[in-house]
């Protein structure tokens, strides 16, 4: 490959030809060679470095400490990594400095060299339009403008791919609801025989846990959007033009369109990641809902014949390379298998969290790669979810029936008129003499064949 | 030990003569020797239970379902148990049914035949004023007075002891910020020297974390406030007069002073507990914030002679059984296991909230357990931690200064006037020669010794 | 309360006139009221430290630096410990220094105070027999008594609670395993009908899971078998006597019957708890286990009429309030319940054992009593389920004959004869139309009803 | 794109012309769209079923059930797959089946089609010269394949990556504990003074941490060295020749070197992954020490000028964007953080691990894909720990002597001359009056000068 030479405050470094980064950047790669083609820094970080690049340019236009050329320069190159132009440029992994230092030089530098080469410069030129320090990163520290980056692709991951994703499959399992809101079924807790419900109305369960995750998730946005550019380097603001929090998280907002506003305490923002705690709780507590569901789910559609069988749900894949003609319930395991791995990253972020120390967190980039990783696992997972089994919930008429008609638990229905000890006893003796409800209540005398026909209606115990 | 004979739908039983309790409870104490020193259920569950049973006799009394006197009697052991007047007849353990049903029983019989006996019966007599499933927990399923109890003893926990604690800590740091927020002292990022701020403003960090983690318990109440009670086996509230459910959280409400409210969904509210989890991913949370705070002020009052040493804490007891007049932070070193402990707690509530399985979870009794102790330790632990610690905060002025003179961060200030790579120049050959930075800045003649002492002030960064 | 006055370094303390505790043990009662009712230190741990100071006591005589009469004193106090006559004494909390200081010293003052009171003393005397620091501690230091106390208790905990409780379970599995092993079941992969296997089969792997768990725990012994003793204040062994860690080691596997032996890097053992860690590690895989084990079994037991029905377990007690003659499989709850504590206990181990620094770990209280508890709970939750429900597994042989005979899976021994592809047709025809497979295989043409009875048979499949 | 048509048992589906997988392949890569760009099933995964499957042919061919020329092409394309050539034929993500079959068919199609073209034909050949199911996947199934690769790849791993990475940071910690063992220092406990030690024995410490861990995963390598291949659906081996478990084990040994055998009981070794578990337990032990040591290591790194400042380490890379001259301890974050993800991994392991069902665990890609990648994570971390930073630990004498020299706990060493009692009155005193130990020792009149200059000496202390 051949190299170019950069520099840096500690010395030279040789950089490929054609990269846009610089020294910095380099060192990184050199330095840390851990899980390289697996855990590079997220996507979404890289993004949200790009509004926050442009919004604090326009803001230092505006303070008059950057010069227009400089500002559109800078805005330019964030366009192009918005537009996924630049994608290759940004070769670095998690496992770097954990203030994130080094993704934000990378950033500085690829706009500022990027932005030489537009400007119609050569990469190789010493003296280049845009200084990635004292330009790029002007009234910045990466101590102040990670944090904001991981709440700028926090709050967008969940507005724009986990919100609409649970939403996606709550609103199928609302409509399922409604469908089979008169299918009377057998009810199960302890996974034994329980009273009547409906299948509509076990659905709404479903949908009363979604809605109350969403609730959860959109309550913690709140802290998400505050932002903690400005604070620079521990939280003073030191080398930032006067209203520059408040006008750069202004241009912020505007840029992406959400509801960003400064942090109102930056040495809280730098030092600890609270609100990236905060709302993974939130996203952990979906998994703990979706392992809920999909669980029932797949437990509902066992069988097809030596199971539970009462839903059916669609057909996607051979299931076995063995078996011939097996199916299995996939997109319920993915989904669990998602809702595991929420769970775990929940403890890392835990962890993360807890370990800031004085004015800096340094977990910084395994917390927000872990909560991107989940954002996006539970929003992607949802609309699989939904588009491969959720829409294809039927029920299997034939089994509901059998099972509901079976149930000693129907005697519930006779504790108010005959006492739950009688009751009892009839659910009992019927068990161990394997008859049903109505022949052993004759048999004992408690009451006659037509109460029993009258009192146990499961249709009217939902 | 003395017994007499109680009976339940499977046969007799043994009890011990003066217990109150009947034949599940006892039944419940043979079949689950688990850590029955240790592992109690908590008596904030049964304290719950009792308003909740007195709440359910008023309402059944209002529905005409339940006689004055025995709703009356019902209400008036509750108020004993309020009262903390039959604290020994709970004797059963966390690790019973997952629907605790077998306390819930518990909490019936001792009801019952407490009833009785103020009613002026004898234990051994065969049939009782109330029975305790018919009228004790008329209208009611362990399947949802359990959940329900878990919400009333969540909710309330949280207002009377978590929310409290954690708020008492607050205003204390709240004060000693504003106490010191002209001590200008070093920052430290990474561990390392970094740009200055004071004292109190590295103390608001704390401060804004407290605010903001009580606004996440706060966000969680509204979830808790839901309660299951209406419905029953399943959640299609079978054995209920009409308006039950909406009546009982009312009288909830009233009995507790807290916003209690009947659960929009009911098979939600027994299928699943993710308000549970959602509640404790919010005290994890504060459990997060807890760790960095006591984790700082351990280490800023770390030496005495040897370490960072820029605050002094109270001294409260000897540190060490060989170590002659060493003194520790002890309160941070409880509140850190605290956190620890909170941290793994989250764990176990998030496992057992995915394993509910159709209409029932039965994890309850491990939930709240859990969660109970979560609250508990945070607010009593918070509470100790400022009594006995950040009340005595105070800075110790003399390496507050020494540290902040020294430090070649200060360097900083220069990237307006001199830029960044001119500045490091300094700072580094500073650090290689061990000089100041104005010495270093005046000889490499980036800069006078006017300018420096003039833009290189401490005062001005923070 | 009537009270007398005791004084360490830091001056007097109104101590209970009765408690044989003293200065030390007051103070951490009065600085840490944090969940005193319910999380005290445990007694496993003031048992070790019987041990421990009966052995260092017997060392220090060996070394000529303690008299006779003193070292018999601290041995007659110490079993007095070991058999329970002192268990009031003890009423510290695990909330305290994260280096046990306290706890240590309540054990020092308590063997100093109670000897002088044997010895004829009265607890007003200024002057004592024995002094906590100077006789009780000697050669000693809270910093290596905690962890050597830990490492006992642990020990002592997985060899007499934890191994043999999940060896009492393994022995029934392996004798149910051995029961049913000729009696062919329908087996299940994704929840879905798969080829047969016997219920013999099945168990045998719940038994090899107990197996390899055992192996798991046996394998962290070593680890834990090694004593911080003679590490003293930071690991150097300052104040010891020549040949001290290697003879109290000596004594402690004495007493104790256990092989321990002295830590061959003291500096470790005093700073990090890996053994705790890597020991637990070993429980939370043996909690997993637990926890398949105890599903499947809730599983195949759920019904009675519309569940899988294909063993019966034991009818404990009533389960339902509400529900009559309702029978749950409540000791597979108890202990996933217990699987689940086990799993969270283990992340705050792994925190607390994360959070070592410099010479000492500071979270050793929350470590061992996390430790303690998921010891116990796994033995004596093993010896429950057992007792109540292992013993009494029995197959439900109608409808294990019932599930095989009807399942579809079946068509996987034609794999070998006519291919998956044909196989799968066949399957998925019979599936569609409701058919049995051999009447498929002969409508498709494939094979004869001959050689169909001849290939499938289920009990040639296992 | 162009396509061509595949078939399976559920019929037809377009695949990319060139692919060399085929239907079942496609159906999961349109199945499942999660995550596609980030988490791919995990190469090691992939070579190891390259191992299998060759393995399998092998065998097969000894049993006299595939042909030599069949054995021979299936072997050709496995040794193509493990040379890297066909990198870009598993498209596959973590997020499908819990049971990993699409990832077995997609290994089954690419050497089947593969093999087809090697041998001549074209991919849109109706007849292939191998069957994927038939053929490659003779006597196996994915419930026996999959968990074979999961063992296979996680050994593979643990002694080619990480046991090696540990033990090359270890060798250079011991070189270190060496070259320091006489460099007197301060001891830290609680973060506070404390008596002195030796450099090289503090970091001694973490050698015998390091030593611990590495015993502690290779104590698991024996239940990972179990294979389960030869179970095929359910553990009971049909459609498998006499011998195959056996035979299979034998060749995978031989062509990975590495000491498998079959597992002694299949029915566990598909239904629960506790090898994995437990392996990863270890795993988690090694992070927990990693933090220790990386913590320490930032710590006493920590300065330049107003931390503790007792060792330099290599400086990498400029440290931060805005503080000019800015060195971190940028790989000790590195490594914290990889702790901390190892840790959260821990956690979705054992949920995964818990939540097998009857014959089948159905976490097994999310299992294994946070194994290997805890795995790499620890071995690659530790390789760029000791290469960038421990290599280069240096003890900073001036800053080391400081502190030793004024430390108040040197007052330790005269416990066994005048008693705990006075000593502490010294240590106290001198603290208070901010004096020397000597100073107030002589002044306090409990010794001589010349007795302190004898009895305190820092060099005999440790």
């Amino acid at each position: 490959m051949e190299y170019r030479i950069e520099k840096d405050t500690m010395g030279e470094v040789k950089v490929p030809a054609q990269a846009y980064w610089g020294a910095q950047t380099e060192r990184s790669i050199e330095n840390f060679r851990i899980a390289r083609d697996i855990d590079k820094m997220p996507k979404e970080i890289i993004r949200a470095f790009a509004y926050l690049k442009k919004a604090a340019a326009l803001t230092n236009l505006d303070a008059g400490v950057l010069s227009k050329e400089k500002s559109d320069l800078i805005g330019q190159v964030a366009d192009e990594i918005l537009d996924g132009k630049l994608a290759d440029q940004f070769p670095l992994v998690v496992w770097q400095t954990g203030s994130g230092t080094q993704s934000n030089m990378n950033v500085n530098e690829v706009i500022a060299y990027r932005a030489h080469v537009i400007n119609g410069g050569a990469l190789t030129d010493k003296e280049k339009v845009l200084h990635p320090n004292d330009d790029v990163n002007k009234s910045q520290s990466s101590n102040d403008t990670f944090p904001t980056a991981m709440h700028i692709a926090a709050y967008q991951i969940l507005a724009e791919t986990t919100i609409p994703g649970i939403e996606k499959l709550r609103d199928t399992l609302a409509r399922k609801s409604k469908d089979y809101m008169h299918v009377v079924k057998i009810g199960r807790t302890h996974f034994m025989d329980a009273t009547p419900l409906t299948l509509g109305q076990e659905i709404s369960g479903y949908v009363s846990q979604l809605n109350h995750g969403l609730k959860a998730i959109k309550n913690t946005l709140a802290h998400l959007s505050e932002l903690a550019l400005g604070g620079t380097a521990v939280g003073t603001g030191i080398n930032t033009p006067p209203g520059y929090s408040e006008n750069v998280a202004k241009h912020i907002a505007n840029l992406t369109g959400l509801p960003f506003v400064t942090a109102e305490n930056k040495f809280e923002a730098l030092a600890a990641h609270d609100a990236i705690v905060e709302a993974h709780g939130a996203l952990k507590t979906v998994a703990v809902s979706l392992m809920k569901i999909a669980n029932d789910i797949r437990m509902l559609s066992s069988g097809p014949r030596s199971g539970i069988g009462e839903i059916h749900i669609p057909d996607n894949e051979p299931g076995s390379s063995i078996m011939p003609g097996k199916v299995n319930p996939t997109q319920c395991e993915a989904l669990t298998m998602i809702a595991a791995q929420v769970m775990g990253n929940d403890v890392t972020i835990g962890i993360g969290g807890s370990n800031g120390h004085f004015e800096l967190n340094v977990f910084k980039p395994v917390m927000i790669a872990n909560f991107l990783h989940s954002a996006r696992l539970i929003g992607e997972g949802c609309v699989s979810f939904n588009d491969k089994c959720a829409v294809g919930i039927e029920p299997i008429t034939a089994n509901i029936k059998k099972h509901v008609d079976n149930s000693l638990m129907l005697v519930t229905a006779l504790n108010t008129k005959i006492g739950y000890y009688k009751a009892a006893e009839i659910a009992q003796k019927a068990h161990a003499e394997g008859t049903t409800l109505k022949e052993m209540a004759v048999k004992l005398g408690y009451l006659t064949a037509e109460e029993f026909d009258q009192w146990v209606v499961p249709e009217n115990m939902v």
